[in-house]
């Protein structure tokens, strides 16, 4: 099967996870990927465990199916390569601090005068350009700066960070789609693509800004709870935790009719989802007091009959043998394995 | 300025966030967006708060500048004019269960044969195929059941959504790269996108499938600390948490120079990325132990000073302040205002 990047080679300059994230999907989609990385040691997540026998499966993870050379941009003959690979190269990708190209004489303009045809993208801490932009960053610093630990708070106000690497992987997914769009559009005088791990951070911090601008306040600490549609959030049955989202007044409905609560819709206080969600506290104690008295799987199941959005919480083992999850997609290309 | 989307337009039949958020970014790009709602009250997310005079502010947030118009595909009228708008349409996007359009007589053959232009997008709760195609679904239950619920659990052990949507924003944004790519492929036969929200929940994991591999145990929760980097986490000063991310050697080799604590360099417990991290509370304590000698403000400036990776953990008052966040990006086009 033909893949949307047949025929295209990125030159890929990215190191860690957000660059290589981005340059694994662009593989994915069929680009040739030939990474060009820094002697002695490489890619620095090469020393990032677990290793597999020896080799670190971190790096393995990120970084399957791409070809790589080791190249110093001090030494001619290495820049006489790098040149030739930018010459037969359709992107370039990097995500270090900004100006590191241009201090081995790759600058912007010298970079679109020789090899004009070539998407240039940079992933970086804080964009290009701002007060900022020299700081290092990590997937941290961007979670912490970006209000998503403040988001992700525990219920004891603790800001905390999100358990996977959004802040890299957000930067990643943006980058393709700004390299994508850019390919697309043969026209464009200028192919640089700016990606600020920073930017993206805000950029999926969705209705917490709406709220903000609309009530002046912080949002407080929500645990799993959705801060505007009632009930969603986890709940105790007799023995494992369960997660309902009834998204609309048509789920609610069917919510109270399966735990057998008509009462609920007549309920002032339940009514509408914006009384839901002032009452939240006193209907995820309804929602329980019926949940205790069985254990999940029977809820699990009784819910998926009645067409309710229901989940078990899964854990990594979970995931990797979920029937769905295993499921081979309708239209998927071939992979390459790690 | 020119955007990539120039002169593309986008059939919009989605809802809520997952889809909006996908139709967003390609009107950012610059495509017409053409949003078909359903009488009466279209968009669920027009009736989710808050709300500024009468107006959603979180479906303003999601749906600015994009056009709209309600059709009911049971009308013979309506019907006519939303094939019109399919034949004006390079793109179609929807978010609803697998199924809905073929219910109304669009089916995937169907909508190929007499659209053949046409890119199609679906993003669904599992996926067009699979044993549970057919449930419902919302970003919790994504989260839930993709693992990332899991791995952002907290200290206690208490499974915790993320506190933004990351179910439906990591859908909205693998569905533009995969509308980008297919529209960036004009062979392709079969011009369809099928974007699951579990999977990318998946998709996001990252070095947690890596490390399950390698050790076949379920990670332990982290809290805000990295799992295979230290020191990456948040610390105690005197007064406010600071973020520091040290992601290599040179990096801890500054902080200790910062905290004055040269002897750390040579101390077994801390002179490797992994015996930092199988030390990674008696390491938390010592730079606590230092940090907590001076506020905040002092260590940001000084680290600051020093090249690190460090943050404060910043509210969305904090955010929408930011001098970076509000500087301009250097290549950016207008976009529509809410």
């Amino acid at each position: 099967m033909k893949r949307p990047l047949d025929g295209y080679t990125v030159i890929d300059m990215t190191r860690v996870l957000a660059g290589p994230y981005c340059t694994m999907i662009l593989r994915n989609l069929g680009a040739r990927v030939i990474k060009v990385e820094k002697p002695p040691f490489g890619d620095d997540s090469r020393r990032i465990g677990p290793f597999i026998g020896g080799t670190s499966a971190y790096f393995a993870s990120l970084n399957r199916g791409k070809e790589s050379i080791a190249l110093d941009l001090k030494q001619p003959a290495h820049r006489g390569i790098f040149e030739s690979l930018l010459s037969m190269g359709d992107v370039l990708v990097e995500n270090a601090r900004p100006g590191m190209l241009a201090r081995h004489g790759y600058d912007d303009a010298t970079l679109h005068q020789r090899w004009p045809h070539l998407v240039y993208a940079s992933i970086s801490g804080f964009g290009q350009d701002g007060p900022y932009s020299q700081r290092p960053s990590y997937d941290l610093i961007a979670q912490a700066m970006g209000g998503v630990m403040h988001l992700n708070r525990q219920q004891d106000g603790k800001p905390t960070r999100v358990g996977v690497s959004i802040g890299d992987i957000t930067a990643g997914l943006y980058a393709v789609i700004g390299i994508l769009a850019t390919l697309h559009n043969k026209d464009d005088a200028k192919k640089r693509v700016d990606i600020s791990m920073l930017d993206c951070q805000v950029a999926i911090l969705e209705g917490a800004v709406a709220r903000y601008d609309a009530s002046q306040q912080e949002p407080p600490p929500t645990g799993s709870r959705h801060p505007n549609i009632t009930p969603f959030d986890v709940f105790e049955t007799q023995d494992k935790p369960i997660a309902i989202a009834a998204g609309n007044d048509a789920l609610f409905e069917q919510l109270a009719r399966t735990l057998e609560q008509p009462d609920w819709l007549t309920d002032q206080r339940f009514n509408t989802n914006e009384h839901r969600t002032d009452n939240h506290e006193s209907l995820k104690q309804a929602i329980e007091d019926r949940l205790k008295r069985h254990p999940r799987a029977y809820w699990l199941k009784k819910m998926i009959a009645d067409q309710l959005p229901v989940a078990p919480i899964n854990t990594i083992t979970d995931v990797l043998a979920d029937p769905q999850i295993r499921h081979p997609p309708t239209y998927a290309p071939t992979y390459d394995s790690a």
